[in-house]
C-alpha cells in the first residue's frame, strides 16, 4: 500500500491526477489517497474530498476557516508531506511556491512526482544536494518532456549518451514573420497548437521560455551538461523528446499528448501500466516534423541556457523575471517580443551569487521581480 | 579479449564487419580477429586475410586447393566455429547454409551475432531450444531492425510492452498502382530506395517478402505472439523498429541507415560506443511519413504471417520456395507478382510437420523447391 498525496489537486495535473489514482485503484492497484490540497478553490476542492474521500484536504491560500474537514494554511501543506502515511507527493502546484514542498518530500524520504517546474529550476542545487544524502528520497518528474527522457534513459547508461534532445511545438508562432511577432496578441497567445494548458504556461510555449525552462530543468535531472542538451522544434508534439547515443542513432518516445501518461508512470514506475490511453498510430498521424528552432527571433531560449550556464542564482532571476513579463504581456502593459528582452534586462542587472539555501533562492526571486517592475516603469 | 569469427567475411555484412572490428580495436577495445570465411570469393579472402591477419582463413566453395595457409571446405567452418579462441561468431552467410553454423555456435556456447535471416527463419525451433540449455551461448540479432527493437527493449520488461512495430521501407514499388506492379521488370526491382543490397534481398524488399521474414526473426527472438508484432510502411528508413507499451506510448530507434551500427552494437553491447558513424539531425532530415502496408498489392506480408501461425516446417517452406521463385523473376521465368503468388501456392500445398532437428529443416526446404519447380513448369 502507497500513500498519494496531491499538491495542488484542483489544478490541470492535480485533476488529472486524482483521475489516473483512481483508474490504478480500479486495475487492483495498492494505492491510497492521503490528501489533497489547493490554494484557493474550496469549491473543488470540496467536491474532490466527496469523491475521492482523501485523508486530509488543505485550503492554502486562507490561514483559517470553517472546519467542515478543512485544514488551512501552507504550515499544514508542509505537514502533511512529513506524515508517516505518504509515500509519493504528486507536486502538481505552480509557481516558486512548489520549491518548499519538494524540498520537504525529499528531505522526509518521500518519492517526488514532480509537475511544478520551479522547483528545478529555481532550487537545482538544493535538490540534488539533497537527493545526495542518505534517507533521502527520490525524485521522477512528471512533465511530458522529461518523462520522456526519463524512461528511455532506463536501461542506458550515461556513458551512452552523446546529448538529450528536447522536443518543443514552436508554439502557435513558429511559423510567423517577425513582423507579425511585433503584433501578437494576449489572445493569439493563449492559443497553443497541442496541448490544453493554463494562461502562463501557454505564453510560456509561445516564447519558447517553456522550453528554456526545461532545459535547465534537464540539467539538474540527469546531470548532463548544456552543450549536451538539444532543442528541436516538432510542431505535432508526438515525438516528446530523444536521446542521442554515442553510435549516431537517436531514441524517441512518442505519443498522443496526454498528461496523465506521465502521471500515471511516476506512479507505477518502472511499470508502463495499461489504462484509459489512446495508443499512437503513427500511420494514422502519418507525417512527422521537424525544424531547427529560430535562435534569433525566439530569444527567451537562448537566454535559458545563458542562465543556466551562469548558474548560482541566475536561472531564478529568469524565471521570477518572466513570471512578472507575462503577467505585463496578458495586461497590455509590455509587448510580445518585449517579455524575452525585458527578462534579458533584468539578467543583464543582476550579478549572481551561489544558492545556500531556500532564503537565497526567494531572495533572487523577490530581486529579479522588483527589478523588472523598475526597468519597465 | 574477445576473439572474432566472422562467417561470409566477403559479403557485405562481412567487408562491414571487419571495418567495425578494426575501429573498435583502434578505440582500444580488446578484440582480435580468430577467422575469416568465405564461400568462393578466394580472390578478396586472400586480400582481407592480407590486411587483417586472422589466424585461419576458409574458402567453403571448395574442398581442398592451393595452400597458401587457407583451409578448404564447409567442415573446415563447422571446426572454426568450436575453437577456444572464438568467443564470438558473426554469421553473415546467406541462406539456409547458415543455419548449421548458428546451431554450432550457440552449441559451443558462444556469443553469435546474427545477420543470416534464415537461421531463426527456417530453424527458430532448434535455435531457442538450445538457447534455453544450460552452457549454451547467447544470441543478438544484427540486422537494422531486430537490433532496433534488441535496444529499445533494453530497460523495459516484457509485461511493458504491448507490441514490437517493424518499420518497412515499402521498397520501390509502395507507390505504384496495381497495373505498374504487373510490369515490373528485374533491373526496376533491384534499385532499393534507402540501403544498397544485395540482389535476393532487394528483390525481398520490393515484393516485402523482406519484412514477411522478419516477422517471423522477431517471433523468434522476442518471444511475443504474433498479433503483438506490428508493420508501419516508413519510407525513409529512418526510424528503424518501434516498441508500443502498454500506457500508449511509443519508443523508436531512429538512425541514418548504416549496417555498421548495429554491427558494432552487437560487438559492445550492452555499450554504445562511439565510432565513424554520422549522427542523425531530424532537422535536416525535416520530415518522416508512415504509412499503413498496403496488404492486399504485397501479399508476401501476410504470407509471413501466416507461415508463422502455422508454424512447424511452414516458414521453412515459405523461405525455400520465396529463394527458387526471385531466382525465376531473376531470370525473366516468373513475373514479379507471381513471385509472391508461387510461394503461396506451394505453402498451400504443404502439410507442415515438427522441426525436429536440422534434417528435418532441410528436407523442407528441399521439398519447397521441388515443389515450386514443379508448378512453375
Amino acid at each position: 500500500m502507497a500513500g498519494v498525496l496531491i499538491l495542488g489537486a484542483t489544478g490541470s495535473i492535480g485533476q488529472q491526477s486524482l483521475e489516473v489514482l483512481q483508474n490504478l485503484k480500479n486495475r487492483g492497484y495498492d494505492l491510497d489517497l492521503i490528501g489533497i490540497t489547493a490554494h484557493k478553490n474550496r469549491v473543488l476542492l470540496e467536491k474532490q474530498k466527496e469523491r475521492y474521500r482523501p485523508r486530509v484536504a488543505i485550503l492554502t491560500g486562507q490561514e483559517a476557516g470553517p472546519d467542515q474537514g478543512i485544514e488551512y494554511g501552507s504550515g499544514a501543506l508542509l505537514q502533511s508531506i512529513y506524515r508517516d502515511d505518504v509515500d509519493i507527493v504528486i507536486n502538481g502546484l505552480v509557481g516558486i511556491s512548489g520549491l518548499e514542498p519538494s524540498l520537504a518530500a525529499i528531505e522526509s524520504g518521500k518519492k517526488l512526482a514532480l509537475a511544478n517546474k520551479e522547483s528545478l529550476v529555481t532550487g537545482g542545487p538544493l535538490i540534488n544536494e539533497l537527493l545526495a544524502k542518505e534517507g533521502s528520497g527520490s525524485l521522477i518528474p512528471v512533465d511530458s518532456e522529461h518523462s520522456a527522457l526519463y524512461q528511455l534513459l532506463q536501461g542506458h547508461g550515461k556513458g551512452d549518451i552523446s546529448s538529450l534532445i528536447l522536443t518543443a511545438s514552436g508554439g502557435p508562432f513558429f511559423f510567423s514573420s517577425r513582423e507579425e511577432m511585433e503584433q501578437i496578441t494576449p489572445e493569439q497567445a493563449l492559443r497553443h497548437p497541442t496541448w490544453a494548458m493554463g494562461g502562463k504556461i501557454s505564453i510560456d510555449s509561445a516564447t519558447m521560455m517553456n522550453k528554456a525552462l526545461e532545459v535547465i530543468e534537464a540539467y539538474w535531472l540527469f546531470g548532463v551538461d548544456y552543450d549536451k542538451i538539444e532543442v528541436l522544434v516538432h510542431p505535432e508534439s508526438i515525438v516528446h523528446s530523444l536521446i542521442r547515443l554515442e553510435d549516431g542513432a537517436v531514441l524517441g518516445h512518442m505519443g498522443i499528448p496526454d498528461m496523465k501518461v506521465p502521471i500515471q508512470y511516476a506512479l507505477t514506475w518502472p511499470r508502463h501500466e495499461g489504462g484509459e490511453f489512446e495508443s499512437l498510430d503513427l500511420a494514422r498521424v502519418a507525417r512527422l516534423n521537424f525544424y531547427q528552432p529560430r535562435w534569433a527571433d525566439f530569444p527567451a531560449l537562448e537566454l535559458g541556457y545563458e542562465a543556466g550556464r551562469r548558474g548560482a542564482s541566475m536561472p531564478v532571476v529568469l524565471n521570477g523575471a518572466n513570471e512578472e513579463a507575462v503577467t505585463a504581456f496578458l495586461q497590455g502593459r509590455i509587448s510580445f517580443l518585449e517579455i524575452a528582452s525585458s527578462v534579458g534586462g533584468v539578467m543583464a542587472a543582476h550579478d549572481p551569487y551561489p544558492l545556500t539555501d531556500l532564503q537565497a533562492v526567494l531572495e533572487a526571486d523577490k530581486w529579479a521581480r522588483q527589478k523588472f517592475e523598475e526597468e519597465v516603469s
